[in-house]
């Protein structure tokens, strides 16, 4: 089987990681030849290239945890938490929110797939309790969970794309 | 000798660091009975209530390292720098600012007081390296040394005009 690579275009990485400069480094990277290569290419860009003001851009483009998505991964991502919601958990999430902004300055960033409405609270909770720069680099990180999810999707979806036209 | 508080206002407090998040809280937590007690609760506030963007608020307060300073303060903390700096250096200093400016998204933000010309040349460069992070805290770390000097210099002006005051 022959390698195949795929190529990214900056509007498609944006949907990955809202910072400009993350989804231009990483165009200027692609193609890439496997998955890895580009979860690779996009672990070096997020913690070396983008700087703070980067960081900040992207988690300023999610929605809020547990308010309703607009974009279909974000909903997909936050199925879980959404179904294992109810109304007293969802309000007491939207004031942890809240205060979490207040004291942060960005929302609340949290690689949420899979994980219930009470296990994210609980965790706000703890985090709330950090100095903001170790909260700074925790979201950065959780981001980058999120990145690499979203990169997974759209290499699987290029990749049955790419295999039916061969066909 | 009866103790003397010391009274600080916002607006003094914005020329120490030009967070204004810092200036509020530390303008609450006044009046100091000594300056060991306002660093103690300047360092409190800076690394634990200041955000992320209040730290990019106070480092965009600070005139570009071998511009010429706009504030008496700045200008004596780079005395030393501005009377060891030849035409060359200068040059090599701004184009190192500018580079470094470019990369991490704020000015190098150095404690300068004593320093050369050429140390905080060497200093840039070797900071230059580091991830945006790490960084971070470090120009913030030496925000705070700024921030000190500026806060003793400001009590043992207040403890003057009081001794005169009351004499």
């Amino acid at each position: 089987m022959e390698e195949m690579m795929v190529v990214l275009d900056e509007e498609e990485l944006l949907g990955c990681c809202g910072s400009t400069k993350f989804a231009k480094e990483m165009a200027s990277a692609s193609p890439f030849a496997s998955l890895n290569q580009a979860v690779s290419a996009a672990r070096h860009i997020w913690f070396n290239l983008v700087d703070v003001n980067g960081w900040l851009d992207a988690f300023s483009a999610h929605p809020q945890i547990g308010q309703s998505p607009s974009s279909q991964w974000s909903k997909a991502e936050q199925s879980t938490a959404l179904a294992t919601a109810n109304e007293s958990s969802s309000q007491e999430l939207s004031d942890w929110n809240n205060r979490y902004r207040l004291r942060f300055g960005f929302i609340f960033i949290i690689c949420a797939s899979g994980r219930m409405a009470a296990e994210i609270l609980a965790e706000l909770k703890k985090r709330y309790t950090n100095r903001p720069i170790i909260e700074f680099e925790i979201a950065a990180q959780e981001q980058m969970k999120i990145t690499e999810l979203r990169l997974a999707k759209l290499f699987s979806a290029k990749a049955k794309a790419s295999s039916a036209t061969f066909q």
